[in-house]
């Protein structure tokens, strides 16, 4: 049975809760996203922020008359507040107010693009983890030069255990399979170098716990590697997968910005060149901008959540809502949970003959 | 005093040894490279390899007569040998030959191509660790908007303390200052958010010890930073940033990629765009180009010691032995003695009234 001939379960008939004032263009550009969402896709949405702002920016935009339905949440966290602090004592926050909405089954999912270590510990307070993990795990899709590839951890998992890399490969796996649609995908170890003895101690012994299990595994693959899609799922802890991720934006950000300092600075024949080729570089800038992937996944809670990043406009939101909407059709949960059993009977019951 | 009015030291009379036969265009590129070292920069360099190899490759390039010192080693370690035994074993290899030379005072410094974990071996068996440090680090220049920052380790430790990376980080400040010629160098260390909170517990624990230090110090930087200019020498533990410097290499070469394969396959007119821009990308392109920085160097051990990438053609390999003759003309490896103990001094000595 594939993925896409699954019958969308009960769930999706339930809306995605958005955090309606969370992140640097909220609410505009994130009321917006919801609308396009709604609008184009069909994704049926509860914006959570306070009533009288909501019901403002919709009519500004002339979508008051959508069935958007609206969540009252009067308090905000904002993006310096102590994460757990926060999640405690703002109740009323709509980050709060979204994740129970997900706990007590009145949304299938949360979106939010505020403080995203508020966004995490709600996760793990609110909604807690599932069964098959300890730690969760943010997973990212990257461009590459065969389409995209999943990340995880890139960034809710600082200091991570063999276990947890083994579980964070697990459920990328699941995930990559069943929402990504990658037929058996082919997951890499993130590391120094290609060998197995690569890696810091953790790396080279998850390398060990990979190799013997029953998942597609292709061994480590460098840094290098990434964009040139040698892995569909690439893990790593937290803090190694944030570096990466980051690091691969700035460069792509920085190469853009050379060829446009290039251009500017240059001849008027240069300039011809630069303007021939604009539809072109405008295609490659696409490929490596947030704004279409969405959000990143935070795996290993017991729902979905997605976080989008602090910059997003209203593209980045339609992407990510659809993304949840997705994640959701496709019961990534229950197919996590039942690899996961899957892994650990295979690992666990010795072969008798 | 400045770096650049020291009196060159008397080690800088003696040859930098050069792996004739280490790299993947080993040898003719790397003889290539020595002899526009020694053309172009009046660099000394003695060549390490066999000896009939190299009196013919030397006469093949018609650069036979120049004066450039040959030493005899029979044997080569391989790029797929185990670094620690092959040393051991493998006593006339051009590695364990050419360091020794430093280790005898009769080379400055050592420059390979090669199995870069065996150059690692080498470096910490034949001249052994220097006072200051447990560690080696492996610091490597990358490109950034300002002109280039220093990122150490870049592979060379892969499990730290919180020790081994405030060493790394007085290392790189005074490589920086005196051989890179930055005044003050800002020391960032390279974590997953900018707040002093964010990092694994090694990092958040070097945070605090960095930020009480005489170093010129200015908190933790991000992955997308890196090619920003933010910070002058960027502080990770061999792993992660091994992780970050060939991510970034790799974001940058499948930028140029999808450049040219857009170029390659559009119409006519934006061919000719592409054309008219061509010197533009080129100059582009060098900017991340390896063979421009030349080798990477290793601090921490008793002598100076440069690992080229082992793709090196002749233009990095001349690179790697002007670097490397730099870093003996300042004096690094008292200059870096001297900073450690400064460094010492005052943390561990109270100040009194």
């Amino acid at each position: 049975m594939t993925a896409n001939t699954d019958v969308p379960s009960k769930e999706s008939d339930l809306p995605i809760a958005l955090d309606a004032v969370g992140g640097d263009h909220a609410p505009g550009e994130i009321i917006e996203g919801a609308v396009q969402a709604h609008q184009e896709s069909g994704v049926p949405v509860a914006l959570v922020g306070p009533r009288d702002l909501l019901l403002r920016e919709l009519a500004r935009i002339d979508a008051g008359d959508l069935p958007i339905e609206l969540v009252e949440a009067p308090h905000k966290i904002e993006m310096d507040e102590a994460p757990v602090q926060a999640v405690r004592h703002k109740r009323n926050s709509s980050i709060v107010v979204g994740m129970d909405l997900v706990k007590n089954g009145r949304a299938s999912g949360f979106v939010s693009a505020g403080n995203s270590g508020a966004i995490m510990a709600a996760s793990v307070l609110r909604l807690g983890r599932s069964a098959e993990t300890d730690r969760p795990a943010l997973a990212s899709v990257f461009p590459t030069i065969a389409g995209e590839c999943l990340i995880l951890d890139v960034g809710a998992s600082t200091d991570c255990k063999v276990e947890d890399l083994v579980r964070f490969a697990v459920m990328g796996s699941v995930y990559c399979q069943h929402v990504m649609m990658t037929p058996n995908p082919r997951i890499g170890l993130l590391s120094n170098g290609e060998e197995k003895s690569k890696g810091n101690s953790i790396v080279q012994q998850t390398h060990g716990r990979l190799a013997s299990s029953n998942l597609n595994f292709i061994g480590n693959i460098e840094g290098k590697d990434i964009p040139f899609g040698k892995a569909d799922v690439i893990v790593a802890d937290g803090f190694v997968g944030n570096v990466a991720l980051k690091t691969a934006e700035g460069v792509a950000e920085f190469a853009f910005k050379l060829l446009r300092d290039e251009v500017e600075r240059a001849s008027l024949l240069t300039k011809i060149g630069g303007l021939l080729l604009m539809p072109n570089l405008r295609r490659i800038k696409r490929r490596f901008d947030y704004d279409e992937y969405g959000a990143a996944l935070l795996l290993g809670v017991d729902g979905i959540v997605l976080i989008a990043h602090g910059r997003s406009k209203a593209k980045a939101i339609k992407n990510s809502l659809i993304r949840a909407y997705s994640a959701v059709e496709f019961g990534v949960l229950s197919h996590i949970k039942a690899g996961s059993d899957q892994m650990v009977r295979s690992s666990s019951i010795p072969v008798s003959g």
